[in-house]
């Protein structure tokens, strides 16, 4: 060590710090002074539009009753077919993740979905030709949000694909959401090799049929249950879908069996769904999806219905606010890589899985599951501090989604538009990481926020309403 | 309120509060002073044996020993078939749960136990002709840990039952244990009812056979491995094993399809495992007899290798002192009830399944598993701080058992006895608790410890082999 650094590390050290008080602990534990500054992150918002939207009238009572739907919302898996059918999808129309975008401006990973997505609905033979087919504008793309459906990373969903239909028993709505695929090199991450398309004819010619067949013999699965049951074992809801796709796999095994097909193939269905722990995230989209379009359209609200990105940006949606998105350029999120990978092969955030955080589960319940560190990267301590914070930005606490080390407290619900410009405390979500370049595949998992101009826009949007 | 209870509550609150920190904290919440004494449990034991058996030269080392044959071992299911072969056992050798008993000094459900295996085997025509064999001594009884088997509450293993073989790959070892019957009106908490009978019955002409057959199909499964997830996924792996039982279905649901029984014997199987969530524990005890038997008999050790209970006695066994059982009586769970039972109708402490907290998981890692205080009692910050009380009396920390909140701190393992003496601290161990009267069942969970006499019998026998 040079002499001038040894003098400057030779009287005891004073440090100050600001923000989560993980860091300030361990030097404290090491015996050096700490200052600790009570650092916030600034609030921001017009003050006059704050002032507004603070004084509608209608403001609280919305709030409550978006918080009312939101906390009494069932969600029971009744179906399995295409999409074709379910949500009388033509061929030439793709649906995908987040806010409305056009090919031009879809990211890499967003492209190579819809790529495969020509590809395994033979409207292509090859990538090149469905690059041109995408660019010509003959296949329509439209948010899966616009059709009652939601899907993860990019989302894409179209016509052969078979999709689950969840019912509401509560409110009566509906959600779709496709099967999941698995992890790595799958449609959803923009890999579109013939693996990826063999396996979607699979999911396609077997496994959609498989569990259609056993939920007419099973009768409705609740999803709801299965995600409450999740957070007292170590699962958030987004993430980490291990204990609730085990469940779910122990829900349908016996029906499985008795499907009526060869032991061969309830066994390569068992197998699938074993081998993949995200598979159960395909359910807890769409539950959260029924809570949260239950909570839509209420005059006055300011509560959060949707977040989502395509890859490009991020948009949310409010009770308050009807079918507008309020949007922003998507960031990357900082995290954990798989393989070879860096910061650099890592995609803008993508996916309409956010809307499990704006259900209130996911990064707003990582106290319940300190294992997905691991996954998503930071400390315990940060997962733990994370939901405490999201209490600050919500209005309600969801006593079905209870996390065990909080003392059974509720997970935070309902995303509050004013409390996030009061606090400048941004939702945290965690996620995976698609490849930037169309055709990569995952490369990691991590932590990421929306964009604060998001808000901007919804805080500005709902006072001008307040003011009508 | 009268007048004098008034003035008493009139000035200030002023509180002394002495053990766990739940109670000052709440009152510091509500703004009232506190003094919290800094109050441990006494030490005990002759100071003469405690000076003796820490002056022994072999002590530390042989310890170390311990630790690093527990850690090292692994366990694998490689078999299931009748206790007969597995075990040698002849019709009229009855196994049981904890130290050696006779069948006067039974207490209630081990009592119901073994007049239900008599009727299972065949030996009485009923409970009055079993009890009347049973007394005469025509039917031995010798414990489960003398023929390398474990059992769960009474633990009655016999001729015609199924049991599990696994293996050490590391250590070499083979451990057995029954299979699962589920809660409730089980053989295993002392009913002998005809639907007792039935389901062991079911249990060897269906669910035992296609075990075995989907073992062969599938080779071996990696029980250690589980049990690590486990603490992972919220449970502790004594009274909740709801994770391991799923992810041991997972493991063995498509061979099970593919096992060439008919359909509906695959979904009644698949069926009765997944409706049972503490399936695994029949695995996970003989994983942990495994990991304990390989530190047995090393000469200076003072590592506890066994701790059970026959529901009349607690007793441990240490890897210093052989085969020798150090025994006292059995104390009744503090705990939850079922239905209408109450403390009254609780049976003392009773089963092998200590052998999880001897190896450092169940009521040890119980900070894994905050959700278990609603099956067992206590609260979420009382399980967290019997985990870090428990490192005080542990020689080792497990990093295959790691506990994700406590910052993925390894399991406290290995249990010493000079330890247990020089703090007072006594293990804590979750648990089961059986009906006192023979027939009844399952009446609740809760939390129990040895009783001390145990420790102070091989804190004595173990100075005495120090002095030779």
């Amino acid at each position: 060590m040079s002499r001038p650094l040894g003098a400057l590390l030779a009287p005891p050290l004073s440090v100050v710090t600001a923000g989560v008080d993980l860091f300030p602990r361990a030097l404290r534990d090491q015996g050096t002074a700490v200052e600790v500054v009570d650092w916030r992150p600034p609030a921001f918002g017009d003050p006059a539009d704050l002032a507004a939207l603070a004084a509608d009238p209608r403001r609280v009572a919305a709030n409550r009753g978006a918080a009312e739907r939101i906390l009494a919302a069932g969600a029971e898996l009744v179906d399995v077919r295409p999409a074709a059918d379910a949500l009388g999808l033509p061929r030439d129309l793709f649906l995908h993740a987040g806010p409305p975008i056009d090919f031009e401006n879809a990211s890499g990973p967003l492209r190579g979905a819809l790529i495969g997505a020509a590809l395994f609905e033979g409207l292509a033979a090859d990538s090149d030709e469905a690059v041109h087919i995408l660019q010509s504008g003959r296949i329509r793309l439209e948010p899966c949000h616009h059709h009652r459906a939601v899907g993860p990373m990019a989302g894409v969903t179209t016509a052969s694909m078979w999709v689950s239909e969840l019912r509401d028993p509560v409110n009566g709505g509906t959600a779709y959401c496709s099967l999941n695929e698995g992890l790595g090199k799958v449609l959803r991450y923009g890999a579109y090799s013939a693996e990826v398309i063999d396996r979607l004819r699979w999911m396609g010619d077997v496994l959609g049929p498989v569990l259609s067949a056993a939920l007419s013999e099973s009768g409705p699965v609740d999803i709801k249950s299965i995600l409450a049951q999740m957070l007292q074992m170590g699962d958030e809801g987004h993430n980490r879908n291990r204990a609730g796709s085990l469940m779910f796999l122990r829900d349908l095994a016996p029906a499985i069996a008795e499907s009526g097909v060869p032991a061969v193939q309830v066994a390569d269905v068992l197998r699938f769904i074993g081998g993949n722990e995200h598979f159960f995230l395909n359910y807890g989209m769409p539950a959260a999806k029924l809570a949260l379009d239950a909570a839509r359209d209420i005059p006055g609200s300011s509560v959060v219905v949707a977040m989502a990105r395509n890859g490009t940006e991020f948009g949310i949606q409010t009770s308050g606010t009807g079918d507008a998105w309020f949007t922003g350029p998507a960031l990357t999120p900082d995290g954990l890589f798989l393989g070879g990978y860096g910061p650099d092969d890592a995609n803008p955030d993508i996916g309409d899985s956010a809307i499990m955080e704006t259900l209130g589960v996911g990064g707003f319940s990582m106290a319940a599951a300190p294992a997905i560190v691991r996954f998503v990267g930071g400390t315990v301590p940060d997962a733990l501090a994370t939901t405490r914070r999201m209490f600050a930005i919500t209005v309600a606490e969801n006593p079905a989604y209870a996390i065990p080390v909080l003392e059974f407290r509720g997970a935070p619900t309902g995303i509050d538009v004013l409390s996030v410009a009061r606090t400048g405390i941004l939702p945290q979500i965690n996620t995976g990481m698609a490849g930037r370049v169309a055709g990569t595949g995952q490369v990691g998992a991590g932590l990421v926020k929306p964009p604060q101009v998001c808000f901007e826009k919804a805080l500005a949007a709902l006072a001008a309403l307040a003011r009508v």
